[in-house]
C-alpha cells in the first residue's frame, strides 16, 4: 500500500552504501554493536513469510553468565501489519481481514518459539482518528476482557503457551460506555491477566485522538508472566520520559511501545525515544510502528492548512528492539508487513544497572520534592535574571 | 592526539558513501531534515582555523514568522578540544597552553558573531578522575567567582559582548574546600550570574567521579541573559531525564550539556540522550564532548579486570546541536579541536510546543504523587502476578 517513492528501508540504505570496516564502525557508533547478532530462522518460517509477504528478523542480545542467578532467555516477537480490506467495507469483514493476516504471522512466531508477542496499536482496525467521525470507527471497540480480538487471541495464547500483548480501542460499558485506548495482557493459558490504558493522548495532525478516549487512570502496571516483568507505553506516552520512568520504577524488564506514527511528523524521532528509554532505565523496548498507508471514505483536514484529503501519510513500520545497554536492532522494513523476533537475556537489565549506575543515581527524592513544588498554581520557577 | 585508526567523524562516513536522492533520505531520517542548513564562513575564520587545526561548522535553525512575536535569533558557539601539554607538566603550565589554544577559538566565534559560548566539562583540565590521585589534581580546583578561568573569560566577555559557560573544578572555601563540579555563567558584560553544580555524578569504569566531588545543590537554575534563558546539564546529568524536565520547567530555550565521555563506554548513546531531551522538552540542546586521549604519569585501572594503564580512551568530539523539532547538526570532527554554531530562532521552542503538546500533556500531577509514593522506604511497586 506504500507510495513507490517509499525507501524500503534505513537500515538497508546503509547496509548497500558500506561494507567492511566502515560498515562496521558505522554499526558500532550507531547500532551500538559492530554486527548484529543475527540469529538463523528456519526454513520452514522464511518460506511460511515469502508465502504470505511478510518479513522476518531475529537478533540475540545474550548477558554475561552470573554466578548466583542463572540466565532467563526470552523470545519477544512484534508485528508490523497494513490492514487488509479498504475502509469502506463492514467493520466486521475488516477485522476478520486481519484476523486471518496475523494468524499466518503468529504461526511463524510459534514456529521460532516466541514467547511474548505484541502487535502495534489498534492493531485490530484502521487508524480511523484522522477522520473525527464516530461511526463507524467507535464500533470498533471492544471489552479487554472478552471482546472479539481477545477471543481470538486467547486461543492461540493457549496452543502456543504464549503471552499476548493485544493494544485495542477498549468499550467500557461498565463506566458510561467510556471509550479507552488500551493494551490487554493475555498470558500463557490465555487468561487476561490485565490491562494498561493509554496514559498520554495526542492532539495534533491528525491524530485527534482525544476526541475519541481519555487519558488513562491504570496507572503504570508492571505484569509479572511466566516469561518476565512486561509493561506497554501505548505510542504518544513514547514522548513522555516519565511514563516510560514510572514503568521501570514498578518492575519492568520489557516495554513494549506499541504504535502509529506517519512519516513527515515523526520518522526523526522514532530511533530516539523509546531508544532513550531503554538506556535510563536500563530494561528492554520493543517499538512498533504500524505500515503502509490507509485511505478513508470521507474526506478529512489534516490542520495544517492545506486542502482536505482522504488518504493518512504513509506508516512507515521501522520496528526495532533496543537493550539496556543501548544496543539495538536494525528495523523492520518501512513497507511490508514484518516479524521482529529478539532472544533477550533479562539478567542484562540488572547487569547495565550495576555498571552504569543509572537508576541508582538518580535521586528521585529531589524530584518528588520538586514536582510538588512544581504542580502548584503558584510556582516561581528558577530564573535567575543578568542584573 | 587519536590514535591513527580512529575514523574522522560518523557523519563524512555517511556523507562519503551516500549522495543524491539517497541521501537526502538518509539525512532526513537520521538528521531530521533533507540538508544541513550549513551557514557560509567568513573566509578569516576559515584561514584562522586552518592555521590553528580546529575545524568549524555551521547551521541555521530558523522558525516561523509570528505575528505578534518578534523572532529572537541567537548565535550559539560550542567548543570541543583536546589539553595541549603532556600531564606531567606544571599544572599552571597546563592550564595556560589551553588557554592560549581555547583564546584563538574564541576570537574565531567572535569573528562569526557568536552571542554565548560553551566549552566542554572541566575545560581547563585533563580529564583526571580516572587516576583516583588528589594530588596534583585537585589543585586545578578554583574560584567559580574570581578563579583564573573565569578571570581569563571576563575578558572576552566584555571584549566582545558574550555570555561564556565556563565547566570547571570549582573549589568552595566557604564550605570546608568542598569540591564541586560546577558550570559558571558570564554574562556579556564580564558579571558572573551564577553557577551550576552537576546534579548527577557517576561512578563507572574511569569516571571516579564521585571520589571527587558530591551531588549539587543548585538546583536547576535558568540563567536569563541577554541572548536567552539558558540552562547546563553536566556531563552524566545527560542519562537522566528528569534532570533535563526540570530545567525545562524552568524555562530554558538552550540546554547545555557540557561532557567527557570515551568511545567504548558510550559512543551509540551519545547521539540518543541530549536529542531525546530536546525533543521531549521543546528546547535546543548542545552536546559538547572532549576530543583526544589523554595519558597520566601513574598507572590506573578501570575496574574491569584488565591491567594497569596510563592513557584514558578515546574522547570521540562529535558535539552537536538539537533543535526543539528533533531536527540536528551533523557531529564536529571525532578526532580534531572544533567550533560548532548553530544559529537559532527561540520563537522554535513554543512553536513546537504548540504543535505537539508535550509538556501540555505531560500530567506532572500524577508524576509528582507517583513520586511521592516511589521514594517512601515501605513503597509497594504496582505489578500484576500472573497468578
Amino acid at each position: 500500500m506504500a507510495a513507490a517513492a517509499e525507501i524500503e528501508s534505513f537500515d538497508k540504505l546503509v547496509l548497500n552504501a558500506l561494507s567492511g570496516p566502515e560498515l562496521e564502525e558505522f554499526n558500532r557508533i550507531y547500532y551500538g554493536r559492530p554486527n548484529h547478532h543475527a540469529l538463523p530462522i528456519k526454513l520452514s518460517t522464511t518460506e511460511c513469510a515469502k508465502e504470505n509477504n511478510f518479513e522476518v528478523a531475529a537478533y540475540d542480545f545474550p548477558a554475561k553468565k552470573e554466578e548466583i542467578r542463572s540466565s532467563r532467555v526470552v523470545r519477544v516477537g512484534i508485528i508490523q501489519h497494513s490492514i487488509v480490506e479498504s475502509t469502506d467495507k463492514p467493520i466486521v469483514e475488516q477485522r476478520q481481514a486481519i484476523f486471518e493476516k496475523i494468524k499466518r504471522i503468529i504461526v511463524a512466531a510459534a514456529n521460532e518459539g516466541v514467547n511474548i508477542l505484541c502487535f502495534q496499536e489498534c492493531w485490530n482496525m484502521p487508524f480511523a482518528f484522522c477522520t473525527r467521525e464516530k461511526q463507524p470507527w467507535c464500533e470498533f471497540a471492544e471489552s479487554a476482557h472478552d471482546g472479539p480480538s481477545t477471543q481470538f487471541l486467547r486461543e492461540f495464547a493457549v496452543k502456543y503457551g504464549m503471552v499476548f500483548i493485544s493494544p485495542i480501542l477498549e468499550r467500557d460499558e461498565n463506566h458510561g460506555d467510556t471509550i479507552w485506548n488500551t493494551a490487554v495482557v493475555i498470558d500463557d493459558q490465555g487468561k487476561v491477566i490485565g490491562k494498561h490504558r493509554k496514559n498520554h493522548i495526542p492532539r495534533v495532525g491528525d491524530f485527534n485522538e482525544s476526541t475519541y478516549y481519555m487519558e488513562g487512570i491504570t496507572g503504570h502496571p508492571v505484569f509479572d508472566t511466566k516469561f518476565g516483568k512486561i509493561a506497554v507505553n501505548i505510542c504518544y506516552g513514547r514522548h513522555h520520559p516519565l511514563n516510560w520512568l514510572l514503568f521501570g520504577i514498578n518492575g519492568a524488564e520489557i516495554v513494549f511501545n506499541p504504535s502509529a506514527t506517519v512519516a513527515g511528523l515523526s520518522e526523526h524521532l522514532w530511533a530516539i525515544e523509546a531508544r532513550n528509554a531503554a538506556i535510563a532505565n536500563s530494561y528492554f523496548t520493543c517499538s512498533i510502528n504500524r505500515v503502509g498507508s490507509e485511505k478513508f471514505p470521507n474526506e478529512f483536514t489534516s490542520g495544517d492548512g492545506k486542502p482536505a484529503h482522504k488518504e493518512f501519510g504513509h506508516f512507515y513500520g521501522s520496528s526495532y528492539v533496543t537493550a539496556p545497554d543501548g544496543c539495538r536492532t536494525p528495523g523492520l522494513s518501512r513497507v511490508n508487513d514484518g516479524l521482529l523476533i529478539a532472544q533477550m537475556d533479562l539478567n542484562l537489565c540488572r547487569q547495565v544497572k550495576d555498571k552504569w549506575g543509572f537508576t541508582m543515581t538518580q535521586r528521585l527524592d529531589l524530584y518528588a520534592e520538586s514536582l510538588n513544588k512544581v504542580v502548584k498554581p503558584d510556582y516561581e520557577r528558577q530564573i535567575i535574571n543578568k542584573n
